[in-house]
C-alpha cells in the first residue's frame, strides 16, 4: 500500500516538474526572448486578422498614423493597409530602448511592433496591442501632408502620399469592390472577357478627341471604346465583355472628366434594346449591392448616406427621350428638343426618380452612326443612357447596333466617314449578322456616385486630366 | 342507387372531357404552334445548358459551323459561342419551308432553330436537337475562311473572323480563365487592385522603346510597367496589384513579342526576395491548376499534352544566376558570364527541370537601377526571373526594390537618369520606407505556354505587332 502511494506521489512530482519545465521552455520563452530582442520578429500578421490571435504575441508591420502621449504611456496608431490599430506602450512593460523608439516615431515612420493582442471594446477593430518591443524601420522627417487642410493642387502634386489618407484608401477599396463586382457579374453569366486593342488604326469619328502616337511610321490612335471589336468577338463567343483603360483628349476641365479612364463594355449577340436595358439594370444594381455588402466601413468613413443606394434595385424607371424632354419643359428647364442633355438637365431628370433612370429612343442626330433605328420611327435611335441619381449624370451609354449591311454602308456614307476604315466592321454584317446590343459603364463615374465624391479625380489612383500628368 | 351511379358517371365524363381539353390546350399547343410558325421563338437557351432541357422544346441561336446532307436528313452543326451541337432536320418532321431553310444555310449564316433536345451518346455535349423549325437571320455568302489551310497573313488580316474558329475560341477561353485566376489569386489574399496610369510624364529609362503622344502640348509616354506607381500604392494599402495593358515600341519580330500586351504586377510591403519567390511560385501554380480545372475541353481541342502542366506545383527549383551560367557552360552553350540570357539559353536552362525554374541574384549591370543589391555581394541584384518549361522562356520578372534613399539617389546619378523625374519616387524612401518586392507576369506569354502555342499572336484577341495594327 505504501509502495503504491509512494509510486503515485513520485509520478505526481515527476509530472509536475515536467509541466514546470515545459512551461518555462515553451510558455514564456518567446515572450522572454522578444523582450530581450533575441526574437526580433514573430510571425507577422495583418491588423484585420487580429481577432484570430486574441491573447497571443504577434508582430504587426506598418506605418505610424498618429501618436498620443500620457505620462508613462504612449499610444501608437499603426496602419498596415488593411486597417489601423492602437498599440499601447507602457513604460513599466518594456525596456528603455523600446520606450525611446516609441518616442522617436514620427508620422508615417515605418516600424514593426510585437506585443499581445487584447480585446478592447472601444477600438474599431475590437482589439488593441500591448507592446513588448518595437523595431524601427525608417524615421520619416517632415511628412508633408498634415491633419491641417491642404489645397487640392498640393494634394494632387503629392498624390503618391495622399493615397495613404484614410479617405483615399476607403475610396480605393470601394473601387476595388466595384471592379471585382463588374467582372464577377459577367463571369458568372457566361460572358467571356475579350480584351480589345488600345492601338487602333483609323480615326473613325474624327481625331479631335483622340490621342495619337507614331506607330513605326504609321499613325495609331488610343482607343475610346472597345465596342466595334466586341461586335466582332460576339460572333465567336456569343456574350463578351472588355474592360480596360480608354482615352479621350477632351479639353474640358469639369468634375466629371478624365483623359484616361476605365470602362467595362458588355456586348451580346441575339439581344435587342429591351434585353440590353434588362442586363444594364441588373448589372448596376448588382454592383451597388456588392459595394453595400463589402464596404459598409469605407462608406461610413466617407460619410456616405447609404439609403439612396439601397433603392438601387430593378426595375429601373424607363422613359423615352421624348418623355424626358417633356419632363424638362414641365420643370421649366430651358431645353431645346433634339439636343443632347447637359449635366444640369441630367440632374433634373434623375431627381424625378428614387433610383437610376434609363432614357431610350434618342433623336438619331445626336447618336452614333452604328445605332439601330427604331422600327416604329426611323428618326429615333435605339440607344439607352442610364443616369445615376444625386446629380452624377450618365454612367452608362449603349444600345442596339445596326446589323444590316446596306443600311450601315449608307450611314457611313451619310456621316462622311472613310469606308475603308470600316471594311472589317462591315464584314460582321456580311457573315452571319445578328441583332446585337451592348453598353459601356465608366468606372470612375460609378465610383464617384457610389462614394458620393465631388470630383472624379479621387476615384482613380493616379488621375490624368488636361492639366495633370504627374506624378 | 341509379341516381348515385349516374352522377358518378356524369362526373367522370366531365373530368375526362376537362382533361382532354386541357391536354389539347396546353399539352401540345406550343408544339403545334411552333410547327405552324405561330410561335416564332421559344425561350432561348445556350448549348451548354442543353442538359437541363432534355426532351423539351427549346430554341437555340447561333451560326452554322458545318453541314452534312444524307437523303431526307440535314445535319446542321450550330455554334453559339458556348459550344456546338448537331441539329437534325428530318424531312418528314418539318414543313417544306423549314427543310428549304436548312438547305439554304451556308457556313457562318446566322439562324434560330427550335426543336426537341434528345440525348445522344456520340455527341460531345451528350445531346442533339431534333429540329421542328428554323428561322434564318442572315445568309453569309462566300465566308472567306474555309476548312482549307490559309496563310498566317491572310488569317491575321481576317482576325475579326478567324476568332470564330474552334482553335481560336478555345485559346480565348483559356485566356479568360488565366486572367480570372490571376485576379482571384490576389483578391483572395487581401491584395487591393490599384490601376496604375498608362500616361506617364517622363521617359525614365530612355525613349527608344516607348510610345509617345502629345498631351496638350506636353509629351506623355505609354506605360511599360506599373511598378513605380505600385511602390507608392503599397504605402497606402500594404499589398496591391495592377493589371492592365503595357506598351513596348520594340522593333523586334519574334514569336514572343507584342507591342501591346497585358501584365499583372503584384507589389508587397515588408517582403523580401524570398517572400517574393514564394508568392510567385504559388501564383504560377494556382493559375496553371485553374486552367487545368476549367479548360480540359479547350486544352484537348488545342492538342495540349497536360502532363507537363500537372507538374507545376510548388516548390519550384531556385538557382542563382551563377548556377545558371554554370549549367549553360556545362551544356556546352556559347555564353559569356555577365550577359543576359537569350531565348535559346532560357530553353536550355528550363529543360533541366520538370517545372518552372526561378533564377535569382543577377549581375547588377543587367538589371534595373531600382533593384536592391544582395547583402552578401554588392555586385548581385536581388532580382528573380521565372522561366516557363517547354521553351517558353521568361514569364515573370521581379525582385526586391532598393528602399534606401541615399543608395537610390546615387544609383540614379550613376545611371545618368534625370533626378527630377524621380522626385515622387524618392519621396517613398523619405517617408516610411520599407523593404518591399514585387513582380510582373506577362499574360500573353503565359497563355502561349499553357496552350503551347507557337506564337504569341494567337494569345490576344487583336494582336498588335510591329507590322500589325489592323483590324
Amino acid at each position: 500500500m505504501i509502495l503504491f502511494f509512494g509510486t503515485c506521489f513520485l509520478l505526481f512530482v515527476i509530472c509536475y516538474l515536467l509541466f514546470v519545465i515545459c512551461y518555462l521552455l515553451f510558455g514564456t520563452c518567446n515572450f522572454y526572448r522578444i523582450q530581450r530582442g533575441l526574437l526580433p520578429t514573430m510571425d507577422r500578421i495583418y491588423i484585420t486578422d487580429l481577432s484570430q490571435h486574441e491573447d497571443q504575441i504577434v508582430t504587426l508591420k506598418g506605418w505610424l498614423y498618429n501618436k498620443r502621449s500620457s505620462g508613462k504611456l504612449r499610444f501608437l496608431i499603426l496602419r498596415d493597409g488593411t486597417a489601423t490599430v492602437q498599440c499601447v506602450v507602457f513604460k513599466g512593460d518594456v525596456d528603455e530602448a523600446t520606450f525611446a523608439a516609441a518616442d522617436a516615431l514620427t508620422q508615417e515612420s515605418s516600424f514593426e511592433v510585437t506585443g499581445k493582442v487584447v480585446p478592447d471594446e472601444r477600438a474599431p477593430s475590437g482589439y488593441e496591442m500591448q507592446v513588448k518591443s518595437i523595431k524601427t524601420v525608417q524615421i520619416a522627417m517632415d511628412y508633408p501632408i498634415t491633419p491641417k487642410e491642404h489645397g487640392t493642387a498640393f494634394l494632387m502634386d503629392n498624390r503618391h502620399l495622399w493615397l495613404r489618407s484614410s479617405r483615399q484608401t476607403a475610396i480605393l477599396k470601394v473601387r476595388h469592390t466595384i471592379i471585382k463586382a463588374c467582372r464577377d457579374f459577367f463571369d458568372d453569366r457566361g460572358f467571356t472577357l475579350v480584351d480589345t486593342p488600345i492601338f487602333t488604326p483609323a480615326a473613325c469619328e474624327g481625331t479631335t478627341t483622340l490621342f495619337e502616337t507614331d506607330y513605326f511610321g504609321e499613325k495609331a490612335y488610343l482607343s475610346q471604346s472597345g465596342q466595334l471589336y466586341s461586335e466582332a468577338a460576339i460572333g465567336a463567343l456569343g456574350k463578351t465583355y472588355c474592360f480596360g483603360p480608354t482615352f479621350r483628349a477632351e479639353k474640358s476641365k469639369t468634375r466629371r472628366h478624365l483623359t484616361e479612364f476605365w470602362m467595362v463594355e458588355p456586348e451580346v449577340a441575339f439581344a435587342d434594346l429591351d434585353d440590353n436595358m434588362k442586363l444594364a439594370e441588373e448589372f448596376v444594381s448588382f454592383v451597388v449591392q456588392r459595394a453595400l455588402e463589402n464596404n459598409q466601413e469605407e462608406l461610413k468613413r466617407l460619410e456616405r448616406d447609404t439609403k439612396p443606394l439601397e433603392n438601387v434595385v430593378p426595375p429601373f424607371p424607363k422613359i423615352t427621350y421624348d418623355e424626358a424632354a417633356k419632363i424638362l419643359l414641365e420643370q421649366g428647364v430651358d431645353f431645346e428638343y433634339g439636343s443632347d442633355f447637359g449635366g444640369g438637365d441630367e440632374t433634373v431628370l434623375a431627381d424625378q426618380f428614387d433610383r437610376p433612370v434609363m432614357i431610350h429612343r434618342w433623336p438619331v442626330e445626336i447618336k452614333a452612326f452604328y445605332m439601330k433605328h427604331a422600327p416604329e420611327n426611323d428618326n429615333l435611335a435605339m440607344g439607352v443612357d442610364v443616369l445615376a441619381p444625386e446629380g452624377y449624370g450618365e454612367i452608362i451609354g449603349g444600345g442596339q447596333r445596326e446589323e444590316d449591311y446596306e443600311t450601315l454602308v449608307s450611314r457611313i456614307k451619310a456621316h462622311g466617314l472613310p469606308m475603308e476604315a470600316f471594311d472589317w466592321y462591315l464584314d460582321l454584317r456580311k457573315y452571319g449578322a445578328v441583332p446585337h446590343s451592348g453598353f459601356g459603364m465608366g468606372i470612375e463615374r460609378c465610383v464617384a456616385w457610389i462614394c458620393k465624391l465631388p470630383h472624379v479625380r479621387e476615384t482613380i489612383p493616379f488621375p490624368r486630366m488636361m492639366a495633370r500628368l504627374k506624378p
